[in-house]
């Protein structure tokens, strides 16, 4: 249940700035002097309750990472999860849409885009909105290094199917591909929320390893 | 259960040249003197007992087809099966290797390849022999019209998520992929012998249409 207008959530959020970045424009191109270090930054659009994101902080101190996440309601518990790790100094969250990108990230910004579970948008008049068209693909090249990376988890099959297609299309090479990741569960995985239950459900988890070329 | 001499299996063989050509290299260049007709022509790696190039022969008189096997004892099923179906004008057997598809076919010879439920080699020391290894896809596209399509089915997940990056790294465009053929089964889908016995166990069965670009 997505409560969007939980009245006290704005004010948690606002008073935890050195999780949820306040002022993420003033950053652009300058992503170094938040983290103050240039270890490569890894960020992931949708990040939800950001058990993936807080997972991959602790995993690799040498990363910097930023969750982001839309929905106030939702991003709550990202934050409660960062403070539960201990505020890992390598981990940050945005409350913005992934559509924005642009405003907050310049080209060479950032070193590879996490997918997890997006929203499958099954209709095609909603494709646009799949986090894997090729609009999204476009956004994120526009601020990736050169032959990065996006890795994308998924249940939704006809999402997978048609992110495929889609990066192949754009161009992209297929790197990696599992599709029962849990049948030969990768040491390092870290699962994310919806990966735990749809996984409990006995359903396979899709994963693509995709770069741009 | 492979036979692989049956004595009269020969001798059954070299009863119907006109269906299993006897001497293919002699066509090399030249198939529309076998076909009397310049209708574009597919050819299956693999075909075992023929289910599906009779069926695609059966489905699609405007085009040519050509099951390719190596083994006496499972093609002749594969001439029987087309004996049942009427020995349709535009389908024929080759009782070869498909790794010597270049004694038989010159550039352009050849318009689509279909591979279905290939054997998976799954030891990384066998993977040359895998039909989507780097090494048969270049065999292919030297027998292939330009921007020609493989089209591949299979239940063997090891082997279609290796196909997918294979291909993919030849530089092939993922054109269209399924990763459960029967939960969306197309109209025209003619089911391969392997294709009914994995299905029928409930395993999801794979499918990718990739493009040489
Ligand atoms: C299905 S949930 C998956 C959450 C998490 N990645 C997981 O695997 O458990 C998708 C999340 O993406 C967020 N989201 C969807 N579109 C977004 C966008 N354009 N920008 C930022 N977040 C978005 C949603 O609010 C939601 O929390
Ligand atoms: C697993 S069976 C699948 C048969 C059929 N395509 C189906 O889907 O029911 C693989 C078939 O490919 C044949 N085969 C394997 N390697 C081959 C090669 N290099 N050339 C020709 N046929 C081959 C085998 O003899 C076998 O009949």
């Amino acid at each position: 249940m997505r409560l969007r207008h939980k009245p006290w959530a704005d004010e948690f959020i606002n008073s935890h700035p050195e999780i949820v970045i306040p002022n993420p424009e003033e950053l652009k191109g300058n992503w170094e002097s938040e983290f103050k270090n240039d270890y490569p930054l890894h960020i992931e659009v949708g990040t939800g309750k950001g058990q993936f994101i807080t997972g991959m902080a602790k995993q690799n101190p040498d990363i910097n990472y930023i969750g982001i996440e839309l929905y106030d309601s939702v991003i709550v518990s990202a934050v409660e999860n960062a403070i539960a790790a201990g505020s890992p100094s390598n981990l940050r969250l945005l409350k913005v849409n992934g559509a924005d990108l642009e405003k907050y990230f310049e080209k060479n910004d950032v070193d590879r885009v996490y997918l997890n579970f997006s929203d499958p948008w099954p209709k095609i008049r909603h494709a646009k909105r799949r986090l894997t068209h090729e609009g999204f693909l476009k956004l994120y090249e526009s601020i990736l290094v050169d032959n990065a990376e996006i890795h994308f988890k998924t249940d939704n099959r006809g999402l997978f199917e048609y992110s495929l297609i889609s990066m192949s299309a754009y161009g992209m090479l297929i790197k990696d591909v599992s599709l029962d990741l849990h049948a030969n569960m990768p040491e390092d995985n870290i699962m994310t929320e919806y990966e735990e239950k749809f996984s409990a459900k006995g359903q396979p988890i899709y994963r693509v390893e995709a770069k741009f070329v």
